[in-house]
């Protein structure tokens, strides 16, 4: 066995030996975790910056583009961030141990459920640094061990970020094996940690398509993942003029680089003469790029025509593609065949039109008179997210502390015997 | 492509694009396929009892084994149960559509849960017949489509039963591809279906440890998996005499060969004196092999010697291995090392043992002073089960329609925007 193998399985070993403890922690012991990290971060923050500035150096001698630094970099706005965070998660309600629809049945026995965690989750992101403390507040709030491993490039900030959640661990008497970070720059330990399925319950890739696919691909546990966002906004014939102008607007233009952005918009026709002209103006004013269908580039000579391509890109950038379509079934096929099943939105007044959305079009989030861009954890209620979830199986849309648990059976009698 | 690959890819496009319908059809429409195909099964009795005639007589020329015959063989009151089985699908409630936690949310939006078919489900199973009715049933009237494999013992029986299938979903208008049956027993059809992640989206495999092992191993798509049962029942410091004899009794001894049953009875120590004299007479009166640890041996001369293979043994059978334990704690661990994560139970009058037995010990269903024999989807008010689940992931325990499906999210606005 090599090297990282065996520093997987040990840390697989560890890591569920920790969770198992985790499991029936307190909701106490958990929050006091959670607010000793944050102590930690905030103490330590000449040395995490230190760190990070290491991070950053190398970063620019490998040539690492201005993006990608500018999501490296840490600073105490950000760290201030980070604590924050942290407090919230503390501040939610714990999942773990929630009885639900406990029932008397016929028998006499009472069945309910009990919500538990999943056991051990095994986290890959890439140069974010702040995921090594949300994704292991996250957990631990959840009663989940974790397994962390952040991008090569931001190596340095993980390590001293993590030693933060150590001391948060200990101080709080819990094992400090209930998180690990792996400490190790080396692609192998990717492949050996998705492999470890005596140890790790699920993966959850945060990163882009090509991380996602690949680590899907390989895994041997099941994974929460979250591939792309190709959001659509319709506007029906019955949709409110203003309604229609407001939302399609926010949903390309409120931020351009999120996963809940529309990157195309479908109108019925019957609605073309009283939205888009102040639509068009609205965007071409904003500075976004236009792509249309035959159709719509009848509309203005500043809206380019859209290729097959168009219809199935995720643009995460100031473009949009326009079709027109002659029915609300025609969008619902545009929307089946080209969407990501992440997110959907209707404009429109009319009852039957927005029941029968809701019901055919299936995505994670279906909105209903209201932007694509309030697909998000926070805007739900579920405090954080670990992600957005664009399978169908165990969660779907954004993963909060209940998707990462699971539900048992409790069964209560009083000496009962099945007959 | 060779002619299964084509064969499965034809299955899985069909049943893509039939799941699409059944994903809205009307509940009414689906409840009438049901009872059409009740109709069908009881117009048909002498054709399907035919074909099983051939099934019947070709595995008796194979030389197979008289259980598995008997699992084979149907009759008039084998076909009743399935003609009731599927009334009573009929008259469950329809889980497609519920719309749950609708709550506004600060922004002004209501966020909501809209419980959605998974899509296409591929069933695996041995030599049963009924399952290719039970499964057809549930998987349609949790709204997915479904690719049925049934043994190759049963083929001809299987080809007779779904006959109905088809014929009942043609009558209700739905499409005929809802429900489709691979016809050949070539086990490369097995090999195709798990890698097709395009058209099925979970695979269900009802079938021995091997079967499913097999096919968890190789399956592209997620497993909803039944490995194997090692239930305990634990006879706490502080339990009820009567209610531990009777518990631990009925857990074992009501039916030998279920998934559900005791295949191990942990004793603290201190309860030995008052309960075991009677509970192991009444087993040994029952004609139950008993096999203990060493002191469990000191109680009875008709108590074998149980080796360490005894703990991981699922007997399905009339054994029971005994363990004394000198506290909770040692029963837990026990059950932590050696059971399957399906159904533990623990008898005990004492109000914090009951409480951490919920909480620490981690299988898809704990029983509080009731038989371990009521894991079941029936007593649980399921209505019907596909299995019963061993794993964490989106589902443990019995599964039934809800299993079946997962919730999306849907938002209600009235032009809301996010700022």
């Amino acid at each position: 066995m090599d090297s990282i193998t065996t520093l997987i399985n040990t840390l697989g070993q560890n890591a569920r030996t920790a969770s198992k403890t985790l499991r029936s922690a307190t909701t106490y012991q958990k929050n006091n975790a959670l607010i000793n990290i944050a102590e930690q971060v905030n103490k330590n923050r000449k040395d995490i910056l230190n760190a990070n500035q290491k991070d950053l150096t190398q970063g620019k001698d490998n040539k690492l583009d201005a993006a990608l630094l500018d999501r490296l970099m840490l600073d105490d706005v950000r760290l201030d961030g980070i604590i924050e965070s942290l407090k919230q998660i503390a501040a939610l309600p714990d999942p773990v141990g929630e009885i639900t629809d406990l029932k008397y049945r016929p028998s006499g026995i009472q069945v309910g459920k009990m919500r538990v965690p999943l056991g051990v989750m095994g986290i890959i992101y890439e140069s974010r640094p702040n995921v090594t403390i949300d994704a292991a507040a996250l957990c631990l709030k959840s009663g989940n061990g974790a397994i962390l491993r952040g991008g090569s490039e931001a190596i340095d900030s993980n390590i001293a970020l993590y030693a933060c959640v150590r001391r948060g661990l200990i101080d709080a008497s819990l094992n400090k094996n209930c998180v690990q970070l792996i400490d190790t720059t080396d692609r192998a330990a990717v492949t050996e940690l998705v492999k470890a399925k005596d140890f790790v319950d699920a993966i959850i890739p945060r990163g882009g398509k090509g991380l996602v696919e690949a680590i899907s691909d390989s895994a041997k546990m099941p994974v929460i993942k979250h591939l792309h966002g190709i959001c659509h906004t319709y506007i029906d014939k019955d949709a409110d003029t203003k309604k229609a102008i407001n939302i399609a607007f926010n949903g390309k233009a409120r931020r351009y680089g999120v996963c809940n952005a529309t990157e195309t918009l479908l109108i019925h026709a019957s609605a073309v003469g009283r939205v888009m002209p102040e639509l068009i103006a609205e965007f071409i004013a904003k500075g976004v790029e236009l792509r249309g269908c035959k159709e719509t580039q009848k509309l203005s000579k500043q809206i380019k025509k859209a290729t097959e391509e168009d219809w199935d890109t995720e643009y995460l950038d100031a473009i949009l593609s326009i079709r027109i379509v002659n029915s609300m079934t025609d969008a619902i096929d545009h929307i089946e065949q080209h969407g990501s099943g992440h997110t959907e939105a209707i404009v429109s007044e009319n009852y039957g039109a927005t029941r029968r959305f809701m019901t055919e079009v299936d995505s994670s989030s279906i909105m209903v008179n209201a932007s694509t861009g309030f697909a998000d954890g926070f805007e739900y209620g579920l405090g954080a997210e670990i992600g957005i979830s664009t399978d169908k199986f165990h969660v779907r849309g954004p993963v909060g502390l209940e998707g990462l648990t699971s539900q048992k059976y409790i069964v209560l009698g009083d000496g009962h015997i099945r007959s």
